[in-house]
């Protein structure tokens, strides 16, 4: 979004403040409230986000107030970075509100709500406030060219397969419009792959370029800019995404949250979810049929899988066959198993028979 | 190291045990003793490496018997993926033994040591092996050209600081002469930084142009490929080598590791360990002198530190004058708490202040 248009937006929200206040009025914020019991599946986007119920914080109160003073240092902070063309960590921003008096806050766990909070109450990213998490790290590797603007303001345009070494193209933390342009992709689809040991092996076996797609390291559980990159591919190039991880019921969440959204982040689910993505990451009954070798359930993974039993993003009949054959066999492997044949086993024999048999598994 | 030498060095060691078998021999193999007890501060050198105490391992006993095996498999498998121009995860490694028959690892820990056993035993480097760890993700930003060796196996050129976005060039895996040259360094000293949040600020800063340095994010505690990069920079170079931290006893030992290698590498700290290397992290010091937001010691913490005072790596007057501070004030501090006093702290006053008075601190 436009860095003017953020400046107007978060102006004009203390604005509203300022002249309840002008006019005799208590202060107070009303936002959706961001907890579980209030997730919807919207049935027009595929996505989760934040249904009817509300909050209100009164300056009537007095963490109410506290709540404010709060929101509006981190306003000015926030212009005043824009103004400097500058970006900060989450971290160093819950530093800097050391010298915020009043607005000073407790723990950074409070200081990281708020920033989502600011998002919820603006319509604005992040991104656009200039935010950053502490690591991404996260990569691409294929024939996608695109062009960063870097520290200089200048656009430097990047091949993310002839401009770079083997370990890819590092995805930036924004991938906006005003950070990053896609010029040019020639792919047919996306594989977004949860371990480093994977992707490498993929980027090694050369699989980019014999199946003509684009490789994307997920890093785990993905961060905001590897998820908005995976969706404006998608939607801006008509790709569709695959997502490979291990089989167990964290590397499920991994794909829940690339294709529906997470919790945290259902106010922008629109901007990062992809809810065309497949899973052809490890299942249960891969673990049968390829006879991988595995590790037995923890009680943590047990507990995991029933609760996705119970969780709406996981309903399909086939996720639900295929998290009560992993309970049943009591059993979850890592996709790097798969090195049991050999190292290219997974791109001469897995990977090809399960995209040439997609079943719609979402 | 070549190729060629490589496969002729594990193969003399596996003529070694044959002849011990042909000449009707019980074979055996000796090496050093691999633990906290056999490290010696090498006096030439100045880093650690192992003593004088050996382990035997003999075919007389069951468990030294399928040690042999077990090394034999490994080296019949490295030097198939030499053949073939090939790489390996540790992991893979591991999952690939399941085909092992006899030689089939019991867990990944234990297919890990003996890799590193294995360099011991053959001078050789876990890179020459090409066996690799699952995640690096270190990266560099500076006026430094490299050559990558590409999959294609063509060497790429790029400059750590024109040719790439605002995330620097990720290190490779491998950082020998084979897979990478380092072609042009215009510099005056190494910068090896521990966060990401406080590499994305120094780089956003501006810090690497007008200090004409190099920034190098060690990402924790730093992978072997990254404590080699600063190892042949520093020599092939002449680069001094100032390694900024946060201030608590983790971090300390991160400097150590750079500067005098670790434990479980002993074996090749004269390939990893940059002796000179000073420390300007966050010290006990800064915490009074700066004011800088801290946080409480843990117990864990506290362990750290008191261990750290019997170690021999920590002798030196200052550093032991360091911890008993912060023993004292019972206090640690992170990097990124300079931005206490604004974001450009670090890069207009800290860093200047700790450069223009370098004492040693080693």
């Amino acid at each position: 979004m436009a860095v003017d248009n953020t400046s107007r937006k978060l102006e004009d929200m203390v604005r509203s403040l300022y002249s309840m206040l002008a006019s005799g009025d208590i202060p107070e914020i009303t936002m959706p409230s961001r907890n579980k019991e209030n997730i919807v599946l919207d049935p027009m986007l595929s996505v989760w986000r934040y249904g009817e119920s509300t909050v209100t914080r009164s300056g009537k109160a007095v963490d109410g107030a506290e709540y404010m003073v709060k929101l509006l240092y981190m306003v000015d902070f926030i212009r005043e970075m824009i103004r400097e063309s500058k970006s900060s960590t989450l971290r160093e921003m819950y530093y800097i509100s050391e010298g915020w008096n009043l607005g000073k806050f407790g723990t950074q766990d409070e200081s990281n709500l708020m920033a989502e909070d600011l998002e919820v109450l603006s319509a604005l990213l992040r991104e656009d406030f200039k935010l950053r998490p502490e690591e991404n790290g996260a990569s691409i590797m294929g024939d996608i060219t695109i062009e960063e603007k870097t520290r200089k303001g200048e656009f430097k345009k990047i091949n993310c397969r002839d401009d770079v070494g083997d370990g890819g193209y590092g995805i930036p933390y924004s991938v906006e419009e005003d950070k990053l342009r896609i010029k040019d992709v020639n792919a047919k689809f996306i594989l977004a792959i949860e371990t480093g040991g994977m992707f490498d092996r993929l980027v090694e076996n050369g699989f980019d370029e014999s199946n003509n797609c684009l490789l994307v390291h997920l890093k785990g559980q993905p961060a905001r800019s590897t998820r908005r990159l995976l969706k404006r591919i998608n939607e801006e190039h008509n790709l569709p995404v695959y997502v490979f991880t291990d089989g167990d019921p964290w590397s499920f969440r991994i794909y829940a949250s690339i294709a529906y959204g997470a919790i945290k982040t259902a106010h922008i689910s629109h901007y990062l979810a992809v809810p065309t993505a497949e899973y052809i990451g490890i299942t249960a009954s891969d673990i049968l049929n390829y006879k991988l070798p595995t590790d037995d359930l923890s009680d943590k993974d047990i507990a995991a899988l029933n609760a996705e039993l119970k969780d709406p993003r996981f309903q399909s009949e086939q996720w639900r066959d295929e998290i009560e054959t992993m309970l049943n066999i009591g059993k979850k492997a890592e996709q790097q198993a798969l090195a049991k044949y050999g190292l290219d086993y997974v791109t001469s024999t897995y990977l090809p028979e399960k995209l040439s048999d997609l079943t719609g598994f979402t």
